[in-house]
């Protein structure tokens, strides 16, 4: 099965796994937003832990309406735009189109359903540290992972190929239960994300203070309490959080995209990052007090520089 | 009762609260450390809201072994200096001394009753927004009252004659139950003081976001949980964490002690405004977690600084 890939949103994750899968001869074509007329020019250049590239000849457009229709499209932008996906998508979609939301947080495939019914919809967890160091230049700094479940998906035959196409990228990639994903992942964003941009530090230096190291592992504890309490068929155990621990000691200093967006002054992914798992674990009578703390001096920050910009 | 008063500490509350009594004409003695040669040359200058004055013929000491023998002994130093007490405090101590701790936290008396088993000691809860604008300056902004809780005081007209010293410097003053007016002042202490260090910013901004203030609330019941845990004679009604919302909306932009000794890169109070507190609720089987996590921060945050500072 050969497929046509689209991506939306070609920045750090987007401009990595796209690039990745273009880069091994795979028809991907690219959304790019600011950056538009720059790769037009000089193409798009990935530099990675496992080896540098340049994608001088590449799909790029600025519009989905300009875009063929996808088999399989990668949603790769911020949360805080997902409001834009009901004018963005219909474009590119056929009957059998799979929609793949690579970001962050939780009740994304949820609020994707309720604008299209049909939609065949994943969710993907990348375990990747990539950030865009300017326009058309991605930097991808450590680990190499993407997790895929799917959420609204029939269609096995396409959730394979989607993952043979990445393993032939050299994009290490696996099938798994969505919702103990989605929430694995929840693990490791909740603490770090929002705690360093309330610290305005970088992962290692939270891990080398033993007294926000302890928070971390606090905060990792009460995400597990409230994935255990969502109903997902298979309980997290509490031992991943030390596992994340060691695994986040082990990754070079990295300032998760939260912290790049608070640096850049843009806005924060609070809604399915925070509000939303929380909204969630309440729902299951699950009260998440450390994330809703960190989610109201994030609500702050962003509200103090945002208020600024205007 | 004519009582000689030393004043051990004069910074923002020393110097407002000794100032006022020096100025009403009491007899007062006090310590000062980097404002000595200042002072010395200079005066004290008190700048408030109800009248500036200057006192220009003030006993200055930079040693308490030449200060003479007090009856009150005012202890205003950052907390973070108590262990000092040990050697500062007996050529002040004749056999009826009391000493009055006008600081901030819990737990402060229990502690250097320890190392003075037989000396009078009372809580002092200041009410009053000053700061130490430079050597020897004080502004006082607003608020200006000072509670008094016997710890340990068996001798009621000593405290009644410091009352009556303070009424006529015009400070308002007034006797208060220890126990329960060291937590009632920590309702407002442990969420201001660690929220504006660790968002940096001062109690009016925190007050006007719907989210911090929300955080804040939650972080009061708290502490009134927490002080309802502890035995204390009196319960505090939940209702005071609105009336402490409600007074420091009315208050001018603030900065508390921590966002001054965080902004100066000193160190902070967590022991006896965070940590202390938690171990006694912990002790009577409550746990204060929005505390708790504030407490981690702020000693990420003095951690960064201090360790630089080295």
């Amino acid at each position: 099965m050969s497929l046509k890939y689209g991506i939306i949103g070609t920045g750090a994750i987007g401009g990595y796994c796209g690039g990745k899968l273009a880069h091994a001869g795979k028809d991907v074509h690219f959304l790019f937003h600011s950056d538009y007329d720059y790769v037009k020019n000089h193409g798009l250049q990935v530099d990675s832990i496992n080896g540098n590239f340049h994608l001088s000849d590449i799909n790029a457009y600025n519009s989905t309406k300009d875009m063929p229709q996808c088999d399989v499209i990668l949603i790769c932008l911020k949360s805080t735009n997902n409001y834009l996906l009901k004018e963005l998508l219909p474009p590119l979609l056929h009957e059998k189109s799979l929609v793949i939301l690579i970001q962050n947080g939780i009740g994304l495939e949820e609020d994707l359903q309720k604008d299209f019914p049909e939609l065949y919809i994943a969710g993907g967890l990348a375990f990747i540290c990539s950030s865009k160091l300017g326009k058309g230049h991605i930097t991808h700094q450590s680990l190499g992972k993407i997790n895929i479940g799917s959420y609204s998906c029939p269609d096995l035959s396409i959730l394979n190929a989607v993952l043979s196409d990445f393993q032939e990228s050299s994009v290490d990639a696996a099938l798994v239960d969505y919702e103990e994903s989605r929430w694995k992942k929840a693990v490791w964003n909740i603490p770090f994300n929002g705690m360093c941009v309330a610290l305005n530090t970088t992962t290692d230096k939270l891990l080398e203070n033993p007294a926000t190291k302890q928070l971390l592992y606090e905060m990792m504890l009460e995400v597990i309490r409230a994935a255990n309490h969502s109903g997902a068929k298979h309980k997290i155990e509490e031992s991943y959080a030390e596992q994340m621990i060691e695994l986040t000691k082990k990754m070079p200093p990295y300032a998760p995209s939260m912290k790049l967006d608070f640096d850049f002054h843009r806005p924060l992914e609070i809604y399915y990052i925070y509000s939303r798992p929380i909204l969630e674990a309440k729902k299951n009578g699950f009260s998440m007090v450390l994330a809703s703390m960190l989610e109201k001096q994030l609500k702050f920050i962003e509200s103090s520089y945002l208020k600024n910009k205007q």
